[in-house]
C-alpha cells in the first residue's frame, strides 16, 4: 500500500506528521509514505526508511487560504502535489491535517469523484457514551444538499461502518426534528422515502438528543445542519469543561477535590476527544482521502494512517461505486 | 394585566401549574390568572383569591396527541379554550406547558399572527456561561424557513430581547458554517444581506461553537437548524452530567471527591436550565403566548408568568407590528 501524506499540513507540522509516518512504517510492512513538504523540516524526525521517500517543496496552502482559489494558484502546495500522487498512480490514498476546504478542492479537482456520487461529504467518526462512536455524514462539504444526495451518504457510511469500522449491519439514522415517520422539512420527508428503499439496515428518523447515546452507527445529514450540529457538540462540551475547571476552583474544598479526581476526568476528556477515531473521510472520491483534525499530534495521525490502510485493503471506494451502480441498474434514484 | 393559562399541561399539571400561578398573583397586584382545566383537580392547591378565575372543562390535549388534528377536534381541551380567552380579548396573553406543536396551532387558529409576520417562532432563551443567555429562534415552528422570515426573527428577536430581557442594543447574529461574510448555504447567503439592511444591531455570522460562550444576545436560525442546535446542545450536557456522574462514581478516591463538589456540581447544572430564563415565546402572533417546558415546576411557571407580564407591559407585541410596517412603508424586503 502506498499513501501520499501532506507533511505541512496542521498546528503540529511537519513534525507530528513525520512521526505518525514513522510509527506506522515500523508497524506495518506493507506500507510506503511519500512524504510531501519542506525536506529540511522534515527529515530531523525521520531515520532512514526505505519505507519513506520525500517529495521537497516549500510552497504550502494555509488555514487563511481561500480553499478554490489557493489550489489553484499554488500548483507545487504540498497538498496539491499530494493530490497528484493520487491521481497520477503513485499512491492508493491520501491524508492531510490541512486547511479542510482546499483538501475538498484539492480532492475534486485532483482526484475527482466516484462514479454514482454527486456530492463528497465530509465525515467524521464522533465519540459515543459507550466509545463505539458513530459516523456522521455530512459535516460541511455539500451545505445546500438534495436528497439523492442524503441517499448517497447513507449508502457510503453504511458501507465504509462495515467494512473499516467493523460494525455489522449499521444502524443508519436520518437526523430529524422529531422521530416519528413523516417528521421534518422537505428535504428530509423526501430523503426518508428515499433511504426506505435503499440496500441498507435504515432505522428511521433520530434527534440530535440522543447522538452520544449511540441511537445509530451512521448519521446522515445535510452539510450544514451536521457541520452546525457538529460545533454545538464542540462547544458545549468545551463550554462545560470549562465550567467543571471554575467549580472545582471555587474553593479550598472543591480544589482538594480536583487533586482527588484530575486523572479519571482527564480520561474522560479523552473519552470525548474524537481523533482517536482516525480522521473524517471525504467520502464518495475516487481514492481515500482522510482529513485529520487540524490540532492532531502524532498518534492522531498515526490513527489517520491505519484508517486509510483499512479504506484501500477492504476497497471502500470500489465498493461504494459497485452498490451505486448496481442500485442504478436496477432503475433506483440514483 | 389578565393571562390565560393551561392548568392541565406539562409534566406536573395541574400542581405546579396552580401553584406557580398562585404565587404569581400573591407578587403582582395588578394581575388576573384565568386557569382553564379540571376544577376538581385545580382547587386542592389553590386559596381562595378574586385574582384567581377558574374556567372548567375536563378535555386535554396530550404530548401524543397529533397537534393540528388535536386543535381542531378537541374543542374544549384546556389549550383551545385558553387561547380563546385571548381571541376574544378577556386576556391579554397565555401561557401553557403542553404539546407545543398543539400550543402553536391553537395559537395560530385562535389567536392568529401579527401582520407583516409571515411565520411565527419558538424562541428559548438558552444559556450561556457568563448567566446572561441569549435568544434562539426559531427552534422548530417552521422548518422550511425562507430568508424574509429569517429577517422577521432577527427584529423580533431584537425587539423582545431590548424590551423584556432589557439588553441594550441586542447583538443579533445568524448562525452559519463559518463567521466570514458570503459563507454558508443559499437561505444563509440571502438571509445575511437581509439582516445585513435591518434596523437591528446585526454582528454578521456566528458558529454554533460559540454559543454558550455568548457570542451573540439574540441568534437567528431556520426552525430545522434551531431545532437540531438545540436538542444537540441538550444532549451533550446531558451526556456530559452523565459521563462525570460514571466518573465520580468509579472508585473510593473519586465517591469521596464527589462529596466534596456535590452541591457545586449541582449549582452548575441550575447554570444549565434554561427554565430559569422562562418559557419559549411563540414569536409573531397576535399576542404574547409563552410555551413553558413540559418538566416545569411551580418556578419555571412563576417565570413564564413573569416574562408574559413583561411582554404586554412593555407592548412588545405592538412593537414589532410597528416596526415591521415602517420597514415595509420604507420598500424594504417585507
Amino acid at each position: 500500500m502506498r499513501l501520499a501524506i501532506d507533511a505541512m499540513g496542521g498546528d503540529h507540522a511537519p513534525e507530528a506528521i513525520v512521526k505518525g509516518a514513522v510509527q506506522a512504517v515500523s508497524s506495518m510492512n506493507n506500507l510506503e509514505i511519500t512524504l510531501i513538504g519542506d525536506e529540511e523540516k522534515i527529515t530531523p524526525y525521520i531515520s532512514k526508511s526505505d519505507q519513506i521517500t520525500i517529495i521537497h517543496t516549500t510552497e504550502v496552502i494555509t488555514a487563511d487560504d481561500e480553499p478554490v482559489r489557493a489550489v489553484r494558484k499554488k500548483k507545487q502546495a504540498s497538498m496539491v502535489l499530494m493530490a497528484k500522487e493520487v491521481k497520477e498512480g503513485r499512491a492508493d490514498g491520501c491524508i492531510s491535517a490541512g486547511n479542510t476546504g482546499a483538501l475538498m478542492s484539492a480532492g475534486l479537482f485532483g482526484i475527482g469523484r466516484l462514479d454514482g456520487v454527486e456530492r463528497p461529504a465530509l465525515s467524521p467518526t464522533l465519540p459515543t457514551e459507550d466509545g463505539r462512536g458513530f459516523l456522521m455524514l455530512d459535516v460541511g462539504a455539500n451545505v445546500d444538499a438534495k436528497s439523492t444526495h442524503l441517499l448517497q451518504y447513507a449508502i457510503i457510511g453504511s458501507i465504509y461502518s462495515e467494512k473499516v469500522r467493523g460494525v455489522q449491519s449499521p444502524r443508519v439514522g436520518l437526523l430529524n426534528v422529531g422521530t416519528e415517520d413523516g417528521k421534518g422539512s422537505e428535504l428530509t420527508k423526501k430523503s426518508f422515502e428515499l433511504m426506505s428503499d435503499a440496500p441498507i439496515n435504515f432505522i428511521g428518523n433520530v434527534e440530535s438528543r440522543d447522538l452520544l447515546n449511540g441511537i445509530a452507527d451512521v448519521v446522515v445529514t445535510d452539510g450544514f445542519t451536521g457541520n452546525v450540529t457538529l460545533k454545538t457538540i464542540e462547544g458545549t462540551a468545551s463550554t462545560m469543561f470549562s465550567m467543571i475547571k471554575s467549580t472545582f476552583m471555587s474553593n479550598f474544598k472543591t480544589k482538594f477535590a480536583a487533586t482527588l479526581v484530575k486523572s479519571d476526568l482527564k480520561g474522560l476528556k479523552k473519552q470525548l476527544d474524537y481523533s482517536e477515531y482516525g480522521g473524517a473521510g471525504l467520502f464518495g472520491l475516487a481514492a481515500p482521502v482522510i482529513k485529520a483534525h487540524g490540532s492532531s499530534n502524532d498518534r492522531a495521525i498515526y490513527n489517520a494512517i491505519k484508517q486509510a490502510c483499512h479504506m484501500i485493503e477492504k476497497d471502500v471506494t470500489g465498493t461504494i461505486e459497485e452498490t451505486l451502480k448496481e442500485m442504478q441498474d436496477e432503475g433506483g434514484e440514483l
